[in-house]
């Protein structure tokens, strides 16, 4: 809207305002267009400014005065308090994972791989593409273009097997990412206050989707091999619940990669209370010793309700995820997204497609794999060397993060500040459980840009942990 | 997956299977490959399909056969309608303005500008540099780009009256969409089983938006001047409700566009009932015979929830929406969007905000309010001249569309099919009010194709309304 230099006078004239009393008239605009060599356009347009502000008051033919009644204050608010009443949910408002530190920092935090990971090519070449295309003006259906659908469909039936009937694109809902698919899901599943078992710890983003849905969450632990199904049982027939969440394969934060056998005994309890596995395969494409083989592969009678993103392995800006379902349950999810977003951006979908289809994608995967293996054994190797007071339950087969346990006793939150002061940022566990954590935990992730920074990070951490149990660092 | 012959095999030998006795032995492969001139690893192909379709079984060294125990008939997902309970809200799976008529169709029943009406050129272009910026394969901020953020607040900020604190970037929270937005507000606004007021009749989507929160939509009636003040204070009283939703320029459906006294008197009952007025301006862009000066222009106090989409004026591919909000409120509205979606493709914010800064976005607004002129006139002319039996209350100074009442006792709906059946999609009103309708009316679309169609178009509309009342056509 300004120029620099009516930027410059407005900012002037702001300070000479706070001095100046109310009512005081303002230096004339000829002066003003002297003292700062401005046009008289400039000058005008500043003056806009200072009385679109309400700090000065224009008398036309007379001049321009301080106003004499400024709000000494900001405006109040404070009738929303009793319009909003209590809050339902107890909302995050920028999760640790989602936090932007300094550029100078060490950033063991995050949850989004860096464009060094990604198909940076592929991606720009197919959004160009895309741009150019009938996707840039058009509005895609509902529930996805068919191509992109199909192409969902064709890789989870592609994993089926013979025996069982294959899932097919009409099976396929695209949602603008997997935060909004969990809550549709949530949404579709379970009504405000009915129970919802979900893993813990587990991932933060779908703790928040379960608060926002208003849905009772009943936490089930798991460790390193994934829930114990006696245990799944257990909540499912003590809660009446009818839907369980989890990540079967290379969960986040702990790395826990279901065995075959474990997924069909869940699967089995699940199937018992005719209820729904909400099957997260966030990490589809992040294997590194072991493939995913998703459990919704192995499940014909809608019990599986599977959920497959993009937006980590394409690109950030590529939104775009799938759910699988089918049944009722599926035609109830794509309504709430109907009702939530009506559809999403075709050139995203368009474009995702194109990344998935090319033949550099599957090369980028491997590529992709090596880079995972060798930032993971670094993070690994500096964590036992240098910070041997974190506990490592599990070197992870997959995924993009370590899950390091700390002494008991030691203050998460403030050891994420300590570390954050000296520039390594780190993601404190509690926000990975649904309910009090059990033990104090950090995330760490071994996609950051600088793996040569893991040791001086890892002994930024253990100083921080010395600190606390009052040792010498 | 398969190429062209391998699927023509596949096609005639489910045609061969379906007719065959369950264990029958399939053509050895040898013959598959002569029968069809294919190559063996097409005929391989083929049969993995079927076995993967679970048609048929293969015992190695011996040959293919028809699975004996084939599925009759679909799989059964019965046990989830116990599971799912009943159905929270009436959500329409696809809205009437959302579905694709065939190409021949003369389509008056849309919601979404055609490419001739967009800013085509400066879309692709602004679609290409992001591209190849850093947009393409980076993560925005959860509440949008600074840079959007600043040309929203800057719009509203520009309407603002002088005395007036006026709204700052901060107060602007980015959405995928104005559908989105409303869902969240809601959501902010009133928890499940409060009364929400909303105008009748208004905006499908926002109906089902505030469904799917699972709040009480009370209507109150709004006519060509827009909702009577009396009517609202009468409601918030009556009702203890917070919130009232409302278009009040260019109203979709009625083309109500309220006077600056109607909008402070609505704002003046608001206020009194320390309310909320979530006023979606979903037709910014849209004037015709008059500007927009959106009513949270002349609000300091938090009063007005603020909602401006560009994907309408801009593109559907394009899903970025603002929410302009202050205090609480605005805090509740981010928290909702961040557990919702976390954030919104930063590629499609970065292209929003290079279009609109464009030089020529001015000039194509220009364009199209002359498009939009015409077009509207013409159909208004199509209408008196070739549909008598319609009545337009009001010529609508702008948006998108006419609101046609029909005689009273015709069918919409089998006047919707009737009109199709012609070749002309039309939408029936019943969608666009919250409860039941009061009378029979047609929303018809000027956005459409082809308006050298529309006196033919209306032609029909006539012949099917004295269809079902009897007379001749």
């Amino acid at each position: 809207m300004s120029n620099d230099s009516s930027a410059r006078i407005v900012a002037e004239l702001r300070a000479w305002i706070r001095d100046a009393a109310p009512g005081a008239q303002l230096p004339s605009s000829r002066r003003l267009v002297a003292e700062y060599a401005a046009s008289p356009v400039t000058v005008q347009k500043a003056l806009r400014r200072l009385v679109a502000e309400g700090l000065v008051e224009s008398r036309p033919g007379v001049g321009s005065f301080v106003r004499a009644v400024r709000p000494a204050r900001g405006p109040d608010f404070g009738w929303q308090t009793a319009a909003l009443r209590g809050r339902r949910a107890d909302l995050a408002k920028v999760a640790a994972p989602l936090q932007t530190p300094p550029p100078e920092a060490q950033a063991l935090h995050a949850g989004y791989p860096g464009p060094d990971l990604l198909p940076e090519r592929l991606v720009r070449a197919a959004l160009g593409r895309a741009a150019r295309g009938a996707a840039a003006t058009s509005r895609p259906p509902a529930a996805g273009l068919a191509e992109l659908r199909a192409w969902f469909a064709t890789e989870l039936a592609d994993a089926a097997p013979a025996r069982l009937s294959a899932v097919t694109p009409s099976d396929v809902i695209v949602a603008p990412g997997s935060q909004s698919a969990l809550a549709s899901i949530f949404r579709a599943l379970a009504a405000p206050g009915q129970p919802l078992l979900i893993e813990s710890p587990t991932y933060w983003g779908a703790i928040q989707a379960g608060r926002q849905a208003g849905v009772e969450l009943v936490p089930v632990p798991s460790d390193a091999q994934g829930p114990d199904p006696a245990q799944v049982d257990r909540s499912f027939r003590e809660t009446g619940a009818r839907a369980f969440y989890a990540q079967p394969s290379f969960a986040n934060p702990t790395g826990a990669h279901w065995s075959q056998q474990r997924g069909d005994e869940v699967l089995a309890v699940v199937r018992a209370h005719d209820a729904f596995l909400v099957e997260d395969d966030w990490a589809h494409d992040f294997g590194i010793d072991a493939e995913v083989l998703p459990l919704a592969a192995r499940d014909d009678t809608g019990h599986v309700v599977y959920l497959r993103s993009l937006t980590k392995s394409v690109s950030p800006a590529i939104r775009v995820a799938a759910v699988i379902a089918r049944g009722p349950a599926r035609e109830r999810i794509l309504a709430d997204r109907a009702a939530e977003s009506m559809y999403v951006s075709g050139l995203l979908q368009q474009a995702a497609v194109e990344v998935v289809s090319d033949p550099g994608w599957r090369s980028h995967l491997r590529r992709l794999r090596g880079q995972l293996r060798e930032r993971r054994d670094l993070l690994v190797a500096a964590v036992r060397e240098h910070a041997p007071a974190l506990t490592l339950d599990v070197v992870p087969p997959g995924g993009l993060h370590l899950w390091a346990r700390l002494p008991d006793g030691v203050d998460a939150d403030q050891l994420v500040r300590d570390c954050a002061a000296d520039g390594v940022w780190v993601a404190a566990g509690d926000e990975w459980f649904p309910a009090e954590p059990p033990a104090p935990y950090l995330r760490l992730t071994y996609i950051g840009p600088e793996p040569s920074g893991y040791p001086a990070a890892a002994a930024v951490v253990e100083r921080a942990v010395r600190r606390q149990s009052g040792q010498s660092g």
